[in-house]
């Protein structure tokens, strides 16, 4: 292990401590590889972390390095690896070891920055999947931040017909048309969920069959059980206060599925396979991001060398 | 359309305004039958209209007599009916027509107080059901009343392994272990949720997959949210306050999908067979409501010659 | 009910006894409407009967007018039904009664001949939610005929990341390129099964997940099993002879699903909004077959003023 | 590596040649346990193995020991094992390593005969599971052999309303009646299958929703197709010739699955639960078996000085 003054990371010490600092590069293990990083995205759950010292039951009890939307080029491998250069990294702990394991290798045509937004990408993979869209699916999304706008792009992609997305930033809602959202509604703080719901099923003809709801705060989760059909899902993706006030019995009554997601598994082949055939476009995402730093997307970019996409 | 004194019926004008009335008899159209009443069942959603006036969206704004529970006679029948004898009936509007809808023939070896007792069993078909309880299913009950307890009887009846119930009252409990519950759990107000989920997990070992929660009692639904295993469901079938305070982000970073239950579709030729083989049994609950009036369940006999099941 | 020498029918009065006859009109009652035919396509299965006088156990015991591909303009409306004026055709007898069921008014942008192509298209999404096509889906589609071509266009829809067809036909293959098929491969009579499997996967990189048969041939339906990885599903969708004779123990043991499908259900209004909002073109595909004659698609235009899609 | 007279072995060298012959006794690795064999039952696919030399993809190319239906005690562990004594077996390659995988202590309760009939019990469970076998289904079983049996015995066990079971032998249809068969019918050879089917449908009242094949016969595969009600599910358990002839145009448009098992998964802790409660009941067949050999299920005991149960 040797300390190398390039390995510059974030560091959430515990609640509101955050601290830019060396850390020691480990020698890589047998089936491990070494990677320098090339583009880093920042995730809204890297800020809730540093915020609130907590999600849910996953609380920060000692230093821990943020950042897991994140692409890079190998470096160095174990002994049991075979190379593999430019990839696009599956943040977790995987089960069964085989070559480079949670490293996919990105394919010439997927830039690093498209390789840094698989990981949210996967979140709007597994959101959808949770939801059950399918060819057909009306779709009301809750947010349109990078989370909204993922889930927005892979509805379009299983063949929703129509997607109807809210945010109180009309540039993001800009941003959700131009990626493809059929309607837009900008939210006024002090809304009363139960108009705006009525408002989205006027706008659709009927209520949405499915809600994506990619905020967390709580009013905009009333919306979203307000404004399900019977017999639907709203699908919680944003986080928002350990406890919600909601309107449980008519959820209920109307048999309205609340399910929420964890992450992500099984996404990035698919993920990577939708880049490269151009069937899913990020690139306005990413482009948005870093060219003018407009608050969809934070880029990290760790290469002094390459500051291109 | 004639008045007759014997068709007195319990209706709710409004917002606990209960009145015991003589009621006109209609003269049954076509597609109709007339049934002289045997036994009616008083369910909680009674109760709650009475107290409440409402449920969910559903508002009394106009008398409706209640009592939903039912088995009787037909005594007559339209132009277009093949007469049945005795019948249970499933409340509800039929969309197609056909032969004396949504009354069922009774079995012989089925006695009126089973049939009366059919529609609260649909409820726990179509909760276990929503649920998906199966071989090997461990499920977590709360509360053992009447709903509990016919959940309780098709979970056991789908295969669930191990079931544990919780409830305030021991002798709620005592008939519930009667009817085939592995372990009972004796609530005291005050408790709290998180530690009653973990005597629960301690007491099977393991979390359950599957949590029914029958009470409608907001701290009754937190404890069903963190007593489930990550990715098991929580079936909603209890009506308490339309707005709930829930652990929203434990349930939706953990996976536990919530989902409500409108009373059944498809259940009473199940139900009945069920009955008739044997293969659930009511009777203990049954002869526990009426004989001993213990509150499990209460059913009105309305024949005065014939008071026996 | 009056006879009119316009209304000229194609009648299968039995096996390979095809007439073109005309037909009275008849009066049509309160909840019917009278059509003037406009396009009407000709399906493999109106070819089947007239060959075959039978598909399975649907039997030609009676005259029967071909050609339920369909679209057309009301002229006459029964007492109970408001006017809509160019409608596609869902043919079949619905249960409940309302506006003019089964004929769906047509948006002012989808033309007649994509109108008479709702039903193919429906087929096709039927087979795909059969067999569960979804984001990501590899798919292999035997046979580019009318239902191969359709099935591709809808798996496209759902998200499948690559598509191979085969065929006989190199000419149907260009087609199914133009329309969105990854890769094309061209059978030759006595084809081993096992091979054309093995080139399947060869191709992909693995074993396609999905395999639809749209050709109701022997070789090709055991092509089907042998081609799709194990734990997948094959649809069957064309017909052929009654019995067949299939690998069956290796689809047994590599739990492959084999499923049928009748027709379809619940896809026009989906099919309707897919084509308004050019989420699927079957433009090409009518064009090839009324312009070129090339045998994709023969449709019949009824009216002659009108010759245009 | 030692030689021990004690480990007599029944080896298939290659098709029909089975021997009966000592084999040496491999020293347990670290995750490894030695166990004294108890009783192991003969399955079908041993006979199968033995007379084609192959099942499906499975050829039999080097001498293979027989005997996969076992209990036994641990006498041997090593270093990285936690002693367990009394264990069923789950005779497969598993993906990660922890104590002693893959062998389940069997509780006081439940003897070695009954352990080693978990593995012919798992194929029943996972028969009924990829079935959909739930509360009121109604179940066709084709054959009353041990695998018959068993699927008959799950099928109750998750609430099948009623089961008629088929076989050639009088004697195993007295069985399945003792083990909770509802109906039994007596094939006889050269039944024709759509006859068959009608019989079925007139004992029931209405066609089985749910068909689980258990003969591999080609003919008993027809009468399952014929006999199902359309929309429902044919599972394969039997294994015949690689090739069949079935009557698939009439399993496709009346949208029947067709669906294989391979083996079983996820099965024996819900197993060893349900003989422990007594939820299932093998103890008949068990019996049946060893005291009277009458050809339900043959089971080895393998230790001399404990023949008993």
């Amino acid at each position: 292990m040797v300390m190398d003054p390039d390995n510059l990371s974030v560091v959430l010490h515990s609640l509101k401590d955050l601290r830019l600092e060396q850390r020691p590069i480990p020698e890589p293990g047998p089936n491990d590889v070494l990677l320098r990083m090339h583009s880093v995205g920042i995730c809204g759950s890297d800020v809730h972390y540093w915020q609130n010292g907590r999600i849910g039951d996953f609380v920060v009890t000692k230093p821990m390095v943020l950042g897991h939307e994140a692409s890079g080029t190998v470096v160095k491998v174990g002994s049991a690896v075979k190379t593999c250069d430019r990839v696009a990294i599956e943040p977790g702990v995987p089960r069964d070891m085989d070559d480079a394991n949670f490293c996919y290798k990105l394919p010439d045509n997927v830039t690093f920055e498209e390789g840094a937004l698989i990981e949210p990408l996967s979140v709007g993979i597994h959101a959808c999947r949770r939801a059950g869209v399918t060819l057909g699916s009306i779709v009301l999304i809750c947010g349109a931040g990078p989370i909204g706008l993922v889930s927005l792009l892979v509805a379009k992609a299983m063949g929703a017909s129509k997607v109807v997305i809210t945010d109180l930033s009309q540039e993001r809602l800009s941003m959700a048309k131009k990626l493809g959202a059929d309607y837009a509604v900008t939210i006024t703080k002090g809304n009363a969920p139960q108009a705006l719901a009525k408002n989205v099923a006027d706008m659709l003809g009927a209520p949405p069959q499915i809600t994506i709801e990619c905020t967390g705060v709580e009013s905009s989760i009333q919306t979203a059980i307000y404004a399900t059909q019977s017999g639907g899902v709203v699908v919680l993706v944003g986080l928002g206060a350990e406890m919600a006030t909601i309107p449980l019995v008519n959820a209920a009554v109307r048999e309205i599925d609340i399910r929420g997601v964890f992450r992500y598994c099984n996404t990035w082949p698919m993920a990577i396979a939708m880049l490269a055939s151009g069937k899913v476009n990020v690139k306005p995402l990413a482009f948005e991001t870093t060219k003018q730093g407009l608050g969809i997307k934070v880029m990290i970019k760790c290469d002094k060398n390459d500051q291109n996409p």
